[in-house]
């Protein structure tokens, strides 16, 4: 079986709890609470050297990071229903909007980054949420710009791909900092018709949270 | 013929001049000076909705953005040489290597979120300087965790993959910032059998920078 290490707030493993939903596969996970330091435990270490979730242990033990490279991973060993289409421009177009979010807007308003603003800069709370909104503001207006035409409900088409399954997280954090998402009407739909899947709804914070 | 909207000093437009080179593709350059502020003219904007270097711009006109999904497009398309390998697992593992760069480094390091701890937090050049080593040393930290055995001289095995592509730029520009590279012997040892071969060595930004 197919073991995620986890946390539920954790916006690049709720990715992959949406993808493994979507391939309709089982697994098992192992919760790694981020607040508490456990993914600096040697137990985390040991199969995610950035110390980071989450990580997704296949049945042989090979230990896959990288929400993005499990996707990949999970699409080309399970094909259907598919993240990203067959066209290779396509696919490119795919994954480009994914990394708006997975390069572009997510590694620089995670936690790991809001602490070191606070340790470094003595960042307060309302000029982390500043920093934060700032980032997500200019990845967010960029991706809206890539979306496709309306009469399509997803970032994929009409089918979710993997832009949707990075935005929808995306889009629950946002919310936690209280973003106004009015200005992006494209990702809204998207977000919007994805979440209305039991796919999206199982996988996320709120079900994941442990007890 | 492919356009590349460059920038001879861009870390991600370095990325793909390598793998251009590397699958011998001739290409026309459209040089965008960040430096100047040429990435928000409407040009610019036009083909990279973030403002951004690197472009491809096939001959069909479509506009490729974030340098990954450029290289995805490019190894799907030019098979040979590989830049990524075959088996699903390796696959994935090829490319959270090269996440470790393109999310966890690059994005937090570049000259946009310098400005920023800069117009927000004041940070000075020793500020900045401390930013971008601790951010660059957490990263290539893990990588060198993540390396696989010395008699393989690349990351990516025997033949250089998306991961030296994106190894080569990120170590050039730490060089920049005088971080010490000692503790990363893997790294080094991929990054020089990487620069010895033309085809990075043609990309490097002081062959790209023009005039």
């Amino acid at each position: 079986m197919l073991t995620l290490h986890d946390y539920w707030r954790s916006s690049a493993a709720y990715r992959v709890r949406i993808a493994l939903n979507q391939k309709k596969l089982t697994y098992a996970t192992v919760p790694v609470d981020l607040v508490a330091g456990a993914q600096r435990t040697a137990e985390n270490l040991g199969v995610n050297a950035q110390g980071f979730v989450p990580t997704l242990v296949l049945e042989d033990g090979t230990a896959l990071t990288q929400s993005l490279a499990i996707l990949q991973w999970l699409d080309e060993t399970y094909p259907e229903p598919r993240f990203w289409p067959v066209d290779p421009a396509a696919r490119a177009r795919a994954t480009a909007m994914a990394l708006v979010i997975v390069a572009d807007i997510h590694p620089i308003d995670n936690l790991r980054v809001l602490k070191r603003i606070e340790s470094q800069f003595g960042a307060d709370a309302d000029a982390k949420a500043e920093w934060y909104r700032h980032w997500v503001t200019e990845g967010l207006g960029a991706l809206e710009a890539m979306a496709g035409p309306e009469s399509r409900p997803f970032l994929g088409g009409d089918a979710p791909g993997v832009a949707d399954i990075c935005l929808v997280p995306q889009l629950h954090n946002a919310r936690r900092f209280e973003v106004d998402l009015a200005p992006y009407p494209r990702l809204l739909a998207a977000d919007a018709a994805a979440t209305a899947l039991p796919a999206f709804q199982a996988a996320s914070p709120e079900r994941a949270r442990p007890g």
